[in-house]
């Protein structure tokens, strides 16, 4: 269909150029620079009037800079005439500002929201949202994609007969641990972190049994991995034969890959919803596409049809 | 007035605090920080519950990160049921691209007004536009300061008895030009550029006396620096006996400090509604405050007194 086009902007080039090829099409041609001042510059150079526009962007760190860039790319596809403008952000920045946790916090996740809108946005796509109540802070039609089928079949095939038990490194992320579990068919356990008394150190409980089994700790973001490798430290302590652990989002920042590297965790399992910097590249990292997942997304919502029958 | 708070963002923390000292406030208590993946954490440190509050922030260099704090400054703000929220500009970013010059080219001035708005704004106070039209972009009201007083009372007590000729680099800056000169009680001259053919170098055509005279050059914005050393070299080509040149806004990116060095430029005055960095501070470069003007517009705009005053 001559009236879909696909751009990429700078947050995950690779990801884009992979999911323009599932779809059958070449990407738009657009350049995103800066002026001499650090002023985002784009130019987009092909015709788009009338045009389903789908634009690629996480808005991964340089958070502030990935989002300027999708705003103002927004803003030229509207002037440009675009019938619509789908925004793909296979990580969506700034999602665990999601709340009033103190007096006189901003919510910038519904900040974002409102910013894409205001640009001219008319649909977002997007992947493992850290709450998904985010989803309400749109007032235009929002798909939702999860990672956890992705990373379930990576472990299908890789663990073909272990006793494994999927292992949830806090309360919040007790529901997707579940959904893996019942992909992989194996049980769950939760690390229950509690403070016994103010200003003494945390003690990880562990519910569940985990004795001689292989751990596979799952969550939706691992930023600096302090919980992560925390939680398969313990796992280890209390007997687990072997801790995998797996995220959708490698945000990875600040000491992360040093405690991955030297923490008990044996593999680490992430989408490229985020790019992965060449530096943070390790071994013992492993990264999967959700090329294959974002390109029947687009192709589902181009055909206007059903986005959650991918899931089942 | 208790229900008067001023806040300062990371762009001006040295103006603010002046400007705060000019209103004769202290200025509110705030952090303004990044969390380990680059994303902006704000903590509003005192309640403004009910309070006319002004957030002092340029959009200056890194652009989109200043842009970002205020947006997310704002709605914090909101949130914690300020009354007014009275954003204060000294250097509007992005007023470059003010207008669709090509096909297809955003508008990112028009949306960051739509951005500020959004987010809560209920006021904008701002130094020299780009383009005065750029104050049509906003639906809130808008109150649009000008340095060329400032400017001009510099020189006025700087060459007390020289024979002056306030010059333009180019014709988008006349006004400007003859507004400086109304105040010099000096005759203008403009730098007439034009390319005889296609892919020959533009001839600098001086409109306007200059043989013997102290030139001195008045622009918006220097940038780069291009223009206007250009211009410099040709007053001086042209008969002018000394050169100065002034702008409000010194963005001074790239090559610019050294073009200013080594142009016939004697003194380059600018303000601070843009932070100058140390690296970029040399003899040549004089800067002036424009904290008392700013605070008496702050000051009359919460008496709901007219500021155009501020300029007769
Ligand atoms: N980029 C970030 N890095 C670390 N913490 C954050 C970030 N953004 C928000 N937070 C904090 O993380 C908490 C929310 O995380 P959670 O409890 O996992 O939903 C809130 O208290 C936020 O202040
Ligand atoms: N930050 C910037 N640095 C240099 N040029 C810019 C910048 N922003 C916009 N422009 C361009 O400058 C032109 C407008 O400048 P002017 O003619 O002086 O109003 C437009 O063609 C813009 O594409």
């Amino acid at each position: 269909d001559p009236n879909l086009k696909v751009f990429s902007l700078n947050s995950n080039r690779k990801l884009a150029a992979e999911i323009a090829n599932v779809i059958g099409v070449e990407l738009g041609k657009c350049s995103v620079t800066r002026f001499s001042d650090g002023e985002i510059q784009i130019n987009i150079e092909e015709s788009i009037r009338g045009c389903d526009v789908y634009v690629i962007q996480s808005t991964s760190s340089p958070v502030n800079e990935h989002l300027m860039e999708l705003l103002i790319m927004i803003d030229a596809l509207k002037r440009a005439s675009a019938k619509t403008i789908n925004i793909v952000m296979p990580y969506y920045g700034y999602a665990r500002q999601d709340r009033k946790a103190r007096a006189r916090e901003p919510i910038t996740a519904k900040l974002c929201a409102n910013l894409l809108e205001t640009a001219g946005a008319t649909r977002v796509i997007t992947l493992d949202l850290h709450a998904p109540q985010i989803q309400g802070f749109f007032d235009i039609p929002i798909d939702h994609l999860m990672g956890v089928p992705i990373l379930s079949d990576y472990f299908k095939n890789k663990i073909m007969d272990g006793d494994i038990v999927i292992v949830s490194p806090d309360h919040g992320g007790v529901t997707r641990a579940r959904k893996m579990a019942d992909r992989l068919k194996a049980p769950i356990a939760i690390i229950d972190k509690r403070r016994p008394k103010p200003n003494v150190a945390e003690v990880m409980n562990i519910v569940g049994n985990i004795d001689g089994k292989i751990a596979i700790l799952i969550d939706d973001i691992i930023d600096t991995a302090g919980t992560i490798t925390l939680a398969a430290n313990a796992l280890v302590e209390n007997g687990a034969s072997e801790v995998y652990a797996c995220c959708t989002h490698p945000v990875l920042s600040g000491p992360a890959i040093d405690r991955i590297e030297n923490s008990t965790i044996k593999e680490l399992v992430v989408t490229n919803s985020i790019t992965l910097a060449e530096e943070k590249k390790t071994d013992k990292i492993v990264e999967l596409s959700v090329a294959p997942l974002i390109g029947e997304a687009i192709i589902r919502v181009h055909e206007e049809q059903s986005v959650s029958t991918l899931f089942d």
